[in-house]
């Protein structure tokens, strides 16, 4: 459309999926990202070591036909597993079609694969070590750091910021607020998290079934643990920083030991060295972003985290940010300019990411809280009994998960007014006929 | 408490107060302004040419003893004047006891005495053309830009950040917001506003009543006005920029006079020069900023509209930051250690400014659309009537604007119930009990 230089800012998951869309089209491009070579240097691919891949993530590559090769290196949980404090363990599926359960994938492994890809096509295009430090809006120039030392300045390019959570690209924006009236929003929760290796045992293999999503719900905190590959889980402890049961507390090798033995009884003797890990590991925080527009004109353009970061509860950071590059690959499709491709971006977008961010914040709550909870346990066998009668029953979960051609603002409404429903027959009916329930939400105009 | 170096960035009426009540203890202090000396030079002051002074920010200058000779340079507005496009004016009172108005005071001239009176105490205290540029939070340094290309670093000073909506030493927080979980938001209207000069008439005579706030409420947009005591107004219009009657139409000088003509008929034609103002002066934007924390440590600490900058509604962004500086200056007696004075203070004026931050975007919507309404109306002389008759009752706007004491959220809390009650009344009653209405409040417990 024009001959501008386009400069991705940032070659993080969203950032290198990007590229080989664009490298496909016959576009050059040019990836700069701040860290090195994650191929070559054993230095971590940024926050949380796995991801859960789901439908919405896999189209995307699907369309660069990366799919099969991908779920090769993943683990397929299709449950959630509950571990109460005392007592069995619940299991509560995700989907009763085919295909429904969700991905676990090493974001490393899975960024490494794309960035392969990528450099296949375009060799050498991604320049690392190569971090945006400043930009001046007069000029349009974007002023990197190339180490030594030494600056790289780019003017008049056309960028895709797709740095991440706490994008350096959107601080230009930000720094045009006025202009071009930028609402911004980043909020913190209350909580932090620490990440937590479970290695395989003597024998090599999983300690935990490997086949689930493991969550141990404890109302105002909680763990989770996602299998790898190398048959080790990654466990994540979510819990208030200040007050009961808060970060702030586990202050000595016995506070961690005393906690964990207290919370988690089951799974505290499977760690090895669960003190030393924990005072090695940092907290990580959690952010929402928010912001809008997305976009300067045809010049600039946010994707993924940088314009839309949020908490990991739907499981759904990753497969958003792919469904951006997803809905981008389209729209250069039906439009002839990049400003309507950009402008038409953020519309289509703006609204999804949105109600992502609030659907995955209900869901903090869900997991931590509910799924603890017998009525929500019985409308969640409600449901897949539903879905199992009625194939075209989709949970809220699964309209989210699975549907990728149901945008997440619908699968919101919808699954919310299901959630509604369900729960409020669960409260107060000791058996929830099915077929009734059916009929009522088809007169709800909640299936399609 | 210790002698770290004092620095205020931004000598506007915030700072500059704060300067003064700093200065009247002892501290001394350094202010930092990014503009030039406007007693010397023929600057704008900024946005909006006068303010509405009123109870809150009285008491802060009381404090400092210079409530009497400001408001010698004040115009008294004792009622809303609202203008329907045919038909008589409707007088609203603001309130019925003594000393119930506010007052219409000049920006200039206000920020004027407050750099007098701060710069008799510490003489040439005030830095002009001395601009925040950069900040450092390893080395704890700020860099400020003094002109000709020379720069002034200070490091490990305590920082006072008063330099507004678009405060520089907010970025300073933000650039540490992982660490101090900074939350954050800016929210513009798709509002803008433009000011125009009603010159005195032939005789230097005000063409309006000068006492009193004029409004032409017209549902989706209005204009007020405002008078100077050099018998001008100053005209504010607020418009959208796009659709339907918003600013994107008003594009030749036949627009603008037709517009006004048809919208605003009983002023338009006092004007001399409607249409050359109109496409001389800008268009501003109405942001609201929300965060917290406002201060790191005891290090750094925002105040006024760099902590909370408010959409003018309800007359209150600069009485807010005065009562911020009153605050913070009875937590200095109240307190030992800088780090549990900006602790409390953040904690004591967070809900306030959003409370505050909240009225005026509701007030808004009153202003342009509600006070047209008959049903308001006619609560709003109900409520004239129960203060009349009932002295310890006050409407929501006296709350908000003629009790200090009684804090914004609780104003709030309480003025919207109170409103809820009476719209419900006046909207199913053609006459209201006064004697029952006042019982009724008295059961709610809104009165004391």
């Amino acid at each position: 459309m024009d001959d501008k230089k386009i400069i991705i800012i940032g070659g993080g998951l969203v950032g290198s999926l990007l590229g080989l869309i664009l490298a496909k089209r016959g576009i050059k491009i040019s990836v700069y990202e701040s860290r090195p070579d994650m191929r070559k240097s054993n230095i971590s691919a940024g926050k949380s070591i796995n991801l859960a891949l789901s439908h919405r993530g896999l189209a995307a590559l699907e369309k660069v036909g990366l799919k099969d090769s991908i779920l090769q290196h993943a683990v397929k949980m299709k449950s959630r597993i509950i571990h109460p404090v005392h007592g069995d363990k619940i299991i509560l599926p995700y989907g009763t079609r085919e295909g429904e359960y969700i991905n676990s994938i090493s974001r490393k492994k899975l960024n490494e694969i794309l960035m392969d890809e990528l450099e296949l096509i375009q060799p050498n295009c991604i320049r690392f070590n190569t971090r945006l430090v400043e930009t001046d809006n007069k000029s349009k120039s974007f002023t990197f750091d190339i180490g030594n030392g030494e600056k790289l300045i780019e003017k008049n390019c056309r960028i895709f910021g797709t740095d991440g959570a706490f994008s350096a690209t959107r601080e230009y924006l930000l720094s045009q607020s006025s202009t071009i009236k930028f609402n911004y929003s980043q909020t913190f929760q209350n909580y932090g998290y620490k990440e937590l290796n479970l290695e395989p045992d003597e024998l090599g293999q999983f300690q935990l079934e490997n086949n689930g999503l493991h969550i141990w719900p404890r109302g105002h905190f909680m763990m989770i643990a996602l299998p790898n590959p190398d048959a080790s889980f990654t466990c994540t402890l979510f819990a208030p920083y200040k007050g009961k049961d808060g970060f702030e507390q586990l202050i000595s090798k016995s506070n961690v030991e005393n906690y964990f033995t207290e919370h988690f009884p089951d799974i505290t003797p499977k760690f090895n060295d669960l003190a030393d890990q924990f005072f090695e590991n940092p907290i990580g925080n959690l952010v929402t972003v928010k912001c809008h527009p997305w976009h300067i004109h045809d010049e600039t353009l946010l994707l993924g985290d940088a314009a839309h970061a949020i908490i990991p509860f739907y499981g759904q950071g990753m497969n958003c940010g792919f469904e951006d590059v997803f809905v981008l690959d389209k729209l250069m499709d039906e439009k002839s300019s990049w400003t309507d491709i950009f402008e038409s971006f953020t519309e289509a977008r703006k609204i999804n990411s949105d109600a992502i961010a609030d659907l995955a914040e209900d869901n903090f709550i869900e997991m931590r809280d509910k799924v603890g909870d017998e009525i929500f346990q019985k409308k969640r066998k409600l449901e897949v009994d539903l879905e199992i009668k009625h194939q075209n029953y989709y949970s809220k979960y699964a309209l989210v998960t699975f549907r990728p051609d149901i945008s997440y603002h619908e699968a919101m409404v919808r699954g919310r007014r299901q959630d509604e429903i369900l729960m409020n027959l669960c409260a107060v009916k000791n058996e929830v006929d099915l077929d009734t329930t059916y009929k009522l939400m088809c007169e709800e105009g909640l299936i399609n």
